[in-house]
């Protein structure tokens, strides 16, 4: 759709797109129609220059997860007030830069909880009861041939322990409940409210526990939280679920551990360094892979474009921003 | 395990096998430290003749859901009272002819229910958010070549049609519930006791759903009801999820609909003439295909075992069955 009456480009606020992320791909006019939108990708001038160009009139920024801005970028432009990301997680944005220079930072909310949510519950009935599996089973036409496809694992009554219980953790525990599945967790701190079994230290989860599901943000904390004396604990007939970061896991021991049958499987969204996935994890029929697609689905991404557009018009109207970071 | 004092066999009950179920199996001395075994597919005998051998002596039968109990078979067991099948579907037993000589018929009863509600979630979050062809994405190593996914369909807010609301189609509105789905229902009758609406026609349930899960019994009034009919109400935007029997769906008639994209998706469980699968259902990216397994899981098989074992020892010793098939 064009807009019948653009006003002037230039009386709108100036708005930076490092690159375009999925909700200017799909609905550009529903920013273009507020804002100049500034988008060094579609410009023959390198970026750098482009930066250097605007530099001083640049207050606002909208990134997707998949743009780094770290401190060097925030040099650039010393009149940047705002970043807006896509994305739930942070660990691509310098945040104590952007805390030193009063650098407003809101993402996504909790935009995506029940998408993600949704998505590690997939992965882990898919992995308890061998879904994929056993439909590549039927594809190859060799069901006639080799008859019964082996029984999975029963969801129900599965211990299962969350480490991050944020607004998808939440969202997990409450359909795994559903389900039938007891619930524990791990996170920074105790969470009174909740009436789930707390575990402060991640390797007793994890000997308590049949399944494990990431759902934290990647943080210098979490990096690697998930190592071979995590996965030892849990044990020959645990299972792994990542819908959090590649990274929280240590990949190359998740995978010996897989190899070697030291766990069960594992249900994974993200890896260390997307989009390559070790072929040895591929070729594994234990697990289930998804490409990094936990958090969105069709509908929520217009859920997501109005809440952007509401902090971005919040941010150059002095309103208060709908889904700021809080300091942590 | 052996038995360390088998009483001698003659004093125990016959138990008539035609094939062997599961647990009988798995978990054969279960059953043959309490009854004599009649196994016919372990003699030499032709196994009409076996029958013919002992006719006059069976009075009770286990089979799985497998093997078909026509008249003709149970014209040969003229002192037949009591079949226990392992399966929650009774389609395979004549059970006007067992209502005629009043033998009693004992199911698994409620034992598959959160084994195969669990399987018709997944089912449908797979077909959602494309799970498996996601799957298949990355094991062939083009998610680097390629780039991002499409993205999948959210759950919550779908609305689901449950066709069959008995023990089965309750869990699955239980689990469903927690992902924000609405539910709705046919079934033989209306439930007073349910809070979902109620569709007594199942063209007007799928005009009013975006998703229909199939939880029936395969019976002459549920035989290909759905329908070219039925699939054309559900629209171009509708999924189909089948863990009840194959026939319940006009298979044909499904594999057109897909392929020509009057439905968007299905996820099945059964099919028409298992274990064959038409090829141009294998062929669909928009299918997820699962060998008949949604009805079992390795920790059920045992708790199915124990539902077997008691059913059989309280027919023998004159108590109320725990399972009996209510004549409907």
């Amino acid at each position: 759709m064009e807009n019948q009456n653009p006003a002037p480009s230039k009386e709108l606020p100036k708005l930076l797109i490092l690159r375009p992320p999925h909700i200017i791909t799909l609905f550009e006019n529903q920013f273009s129609d507020r804002f100049q939108l500034l988008k060094p990708w579609e410009s023959p001038i390198p970026t750098d220059q482009f930066l250097d160009m605007y530099c001083t009139s640049i207050e606002a920024m909208l990134i997707s997860g998949r743009t780094p801005v770290p401190a060097e970028i925030l040099r650039r432009l010393p009149s940047l007030r705002f970043i807006a990301t896509t994305s739930a997680g942070l660990n691509h944005i310098d945040l104590p830069e952007c805390r030193r220079r009063g650098i407003s930072v809101v993402n996504a909310g909790s935009e995506y909880s029940e998408d993600v949510a949704d998505m590690a519950v997939v992965l882990l009935i898919d992995v308890l009861r061998r879904i994929t599996a056993a439909n590549r089973y039927v594809r190859a036409g060799v069901w006639p041939i080799k008859g019964d496809y082996p029984l999975g694992s029963k969801l129900a009554g599965k211990r299962v322990g969350i480490i991050g219980l944020g607004s998808i953790g939440l969202e997990v525990a409450k359909r795994l409940e559903a389900f039938g599945c007891s619930i524990s967790y791990n996170s920074r701190k105790k969470k009174p409210s909740v009436p789930f079994t707390f575990y402060d230290n991640v390797c007793d989860l994890a000997t308590n526990c049949d399944v494990i599901v990431l759902c934290c943000a990647l943080t210098d904390q979490t990096r690697h939280m998930i190592n071979k004396e995590v996965l030892l604990a849990l044990g020959k007939e645990g299972v792994i679920i990542n819908v959090a970061r590649g990274p929280v896991i240590d990949e190359k021991e998740l995978v010996r551990c897989l190899v070697e049958g030291e766990i069960a499987g594992a249900g994974l969204d993200v890896f260390e360094n997307e989009p390559q996935v070790p072929e040895e994890l591929r070729a594994l029929d234990n697990v289930v892979l998804s490409p990094h697609r936990a958090v969105l689905t069709n509908e929520s991404l217009w859920d997501l474009c109005q809440l952007m557009l509401g902090n971005l018009e919040a941010f150059f109207s002095n309103k208060p921003l709908l889904s700021l970071v809080v300091d942590e």
